[in-house]
């Protein structure tokens, strides 16, 4: 038996290959009642669609849209590899939009992903993502949207974080076990959650040490590595070089690395404990303490909850954050 | 002026707003012919969509399919940042399907693509696409696809990549010019083009320098950092320890020092040479010379070349190889 090709059907209508593949995909170029001509001659001949095949067979498309603020980046990486894993498991594909922490093309991805019709959303918003309304518009449009790491706390959503203020607590409490006293903090912004909850972590462990905090020993910046380098910059003219350092984040303790390095500092006579961690972490000069957030988990249970609202229509919002361990 | 919304739609027609929300995407949920009465109403009271404007207003999507096989790497997500930014300028979206070295999920990658009515494919293929049959179907289409980095050569694609022969050649010559003539080879399997150029490539610096190949010094495996830790351990065992050595990737290197750290050997008493960079390499304690891919460069030119295709139906196929720098 021969298989039937688009051409066959173009050959049968007198119409282009194109425009019949046009048609089965209910492409807008093409008519609606050409449209419905093409796909009785389909039918008719027995055309096995390819690459055509699931729109026309079901409604679900099994796919998730995944919107995450940056790609190049260890937690990020290391969620959307779990994700994936998880969702194809559960027999669903995941396609990605990156918004490069602009708000803006975050809205545009949101919008593609509906025209898409992907049966759920997982998003992590950008720094800038202010506007909740975009994501309960999308939730008024019947598709489930679940936030990670990143999101809108108690407006119906299920969101699944890591946990940042006891997790701060358990890393710094290790450096005071192991005999520092003397710990800076290269901190976040106050006004960004992550960033206070990890400050008010470092300051309850000092405070259960007996440890008065000294103010020129917190240095207050941004979460990048360029924001590592200046904070540390500022501690070694304000402060001086201490005995250990907690940094709010990965790349932060790399920018510090970086301005010990130019400023000849050995490294190993500063222990550095950082918030998150990076696979390339060992192969440092003197390997960073890392709280490991659980990368892993998250993307499963976020997976989990998502389907959970598709396929059992379980809307119950969750709000969890999951703690993280220390890798040294 | 009140401001129209899907509930006002719903009223009139007496339906749900996750109807109208579905008739207004073309949901194949929705009987055309309601679809057809959702759309009339729409239009009547002036309703501006907001997350579905697009598909009602143009038949182009303005998005660009981006199907590569990792993501946790710095060479890819080094590329994926020009493109995106490439396409931004030009008013493209992109979106990303990660194939994780599996090509049944680029195929169905591919097939939601189509689904989504992209105007165009940027592919780098797995490391086991054997089948060229899914992208000439994709081609019959009327998509435009180029592809990057890994794809099929003289096949009517259009594919852009970095350059190896020579700019291994480059990059070992560096290693002799400063001296060095016991240069070991962490080489990729012979069977990979990649790998095979690459060796290609070392061997022309070390005949034009006079230097006869031992083959005690050249060890072939593959292009992960475990593959870098045998072959390293197994030169070691077979030959001793080299003043220096080529890689064939970064993670081969990296492979490398891990098994120098286990035996105790100081990472300065070899100099290590690879194929690719990474963005921490400044933090090792020895960095690596490396020999600098144009990642930024390739993402730029896929995406210009693609949007030639679609835009100014330039169907003329490039093969382009693009050259490496050195950066020590």
């Amino acid at each position: 038996m021969k298989n039937i090709t688009l051409q066959d059907i173009a050959d049968e209508l007198g119409l282009t290959k194109v425009s019949i593949s046009k048609a089965l995909r209910d492409h807008p170029d093409i008519s609606e009642e050409t449209r419905k001509k093409v796909k009785k001659m389909a039918k008719k001949l027995g055309y096995r669609p390819n690459l055509v095949a699931r729109s026309l067979t079901s409604s679900k498309s099994k796919t998730i849209g995944l919107i995450i603020p940056k790609i190049a980046h260890y937690f990020f990486a290391s969620v959307v590899e779990s994700i994936y894993k998880t969702a194809f498991e559960h027999g669903y594909e995941v396609i990605i939009g990156v918004s490069l922490e602009d708000d803006e093309l975050e809205k545009t991805h949101l919008e593609t992903m509906m025209q898409m019709r992907v049966d759920g959303l997982l998003v992590s918003i950008t720094e800038k993502t202010k506007d909740i309304e975009r994501f309960e518009e999308v939730r008024d449009m019947g598709i489930d949207l679940v936030f990670f790491d990143r999101g809108f706390k108690d407006k119906g959503f299920s969101y699944l974080k890591a946990e940042d203020r006891k997790s701060a607590y358990e890393g710094v409490k290790h450096l005071i076990d192991e005999g520092y006293e003397e710990i800076a903090h290269l901190a976040g912004y106050g006004s960004v959650e992550i960033g206070k909850n990890r400050t008010i972590g470092y300051l309850d462990a000092l405070k259960e040490a007996g440890i008065t905090p000294n103010d020129n020993l917190i240095v207050e910046g941004g979460f990048s590595e360029e924001d590592g380098y200046k904070s540390f910059k500022k501690l070694l003219n304000d402060y001086g070089l201490p005995k250990a350092i907690f940094a709010v984040t990965y790349p932060v303790g790399l920018g510090a690395l970086k301005c010990m390095k130019e400023n000849d500092i050995d490294p190993r006579e500063v222990k550095v404990l950082t918030f998150g961690k990076s696979d390339f972490n060992e192969y440092l000069i003197s390997p960073f303490i890392c709280i490991d957030q659980p990368t892993g988990l998250l993307g499963v249970k976020a997976v989990k909850k998502l389907l959970a609202e598709i396929e059992a229509d379980d809307h119950k919002p969750v709000v969890e954050e999951l703690s993280s361990g220390i890798s040294t």
